[in-house]
């Protein structure tokens, strides 16, 4: 099976990683910023290309959600599986007319750190059972904790994602902006944001609130 | 020097087994839940009074911040040095003719959690350098990370901790709030929260910053 992944951004390049990490081949990556891709090319040795898409039995999107709905055009392989990553976007945004899915990750990615691949839950959704128990198969290759979900489950997969990460982080921002204009050391801080995650994984975090701080 | 740690809490608690695991000694343990005393008392090893407050050199209010200004009227001597443990109010809440201080440790504690004691930052203040120096050298016994603090930079700090802690923790309840909606596992969003937190130790948040999820 040819499989091929489109974008050079974070998650692109974990996934890629991942694949490659667990001897699934790569075919290509394809996207528009070639600095990006050939760093990616370079270090995985994957063939890149920012102008021909090669022909695959399996393409994965994972570019932004603003430009998935673009990038899908260019598939014009009728025969093929395409699946994107995103979190909040419905399978149905793909435009063309190939089998469509979600290929969804649930983890941060920036490029720079290393991540555990085993740990991170994918969920998978796709237009009928062969194409989601290829999907799951491909997954489980790398993760333990794959699940075959549902459009309707997976938007509040990622809500509840959004308040943990995104939300989360925002207030990690503003209590270093705080810290900085005090030029408190942020250092100081981190076993108390260490310690306040620790406790969830162990007490319910509506009974792990205390008053302030 | 004798001390008294006043208190039956999380903070309390937590202090005292500081204290006894540094070897040094706590000479009463005060309060008004005798339930909870007799626990820590037995765990560690301290008398406890719910009504006679023993003659001491230091006393260590470690109640909630509404019940600190009560608590400290009950310390009739004059020649003793009285810190309390909150994070926002100033050392001048103590109401009494003894020398006032604050001896605030910057972590969330909670009864059933094992801590390392050596990491928590203290900050400390005093009506005068023998003072702070005393509640510096015993927190130095706990703690590799102790600082001289004032009411100004405190403040902050307490400030940046509630950003950092507190609202993060109610966003933790929020998004488990959603999961449980839906039936799924909280353990799920766990990778992901701890990669959300693990990256700020090498990356500003700010930078850390990805779209939603």
């Amino acid at each position: 099976m040819q499989t091929v992944i489109i974008g050079s951004g974070n998650v692109a390049y974990h996934l890629a990683k991942a694949f490659i990490q667990n001897r699934i081949e790569i075919h290509q990556i394809f996207g528009r910023n070639e600095i990006e891709l050939s760093k990616i090319s370079k270090e995985l040795a994957i063939p890149y290309s920012t102008e021909n898409l090669a022909e695959a039995d399996l393409y994965i999107i994972a570019v932004s959600d603003s430009a998935v709905e673009n990038v899908s055009e260019f598939i014009k392989n009728d025969n093929a599986l395409v699946a994107h990553t995103s979190g909040s976007l419905p399978k149905e945004i793909l435009k063309g007319h190939y089998r469509k899915a979600s290929f969804y990750p649930l983890q941060t990615f920036s490029k720079t750190k290393k991540l555990d691949y085993s740990k991170i839950p994918f969920f998978i959704e796709a237009d009928d059972q062969i194409d989601e128990k290829l999907l799951f198969e491909i997954a489980s290759v790398i993760s333990d904790r794959v699940e075959i979900s549902t459009y309707e489950k997976r938007k509040y997969i990622h809500l509840t994602a959004v308040f943990a990460c995104n939300f989360v982080n925002h207030l990690f921002a503003r209590a270093k902006e705080i810290s900085d204009s005090q030029a408190l050391d942020f250092n100081y801080f981190l076993p108390l944001i260490k310690e306040t995650v620790e406790k969830i994984s162990h007490i319910d975090p509506k009974s792990a609130q205390t008053g302030p701080a």
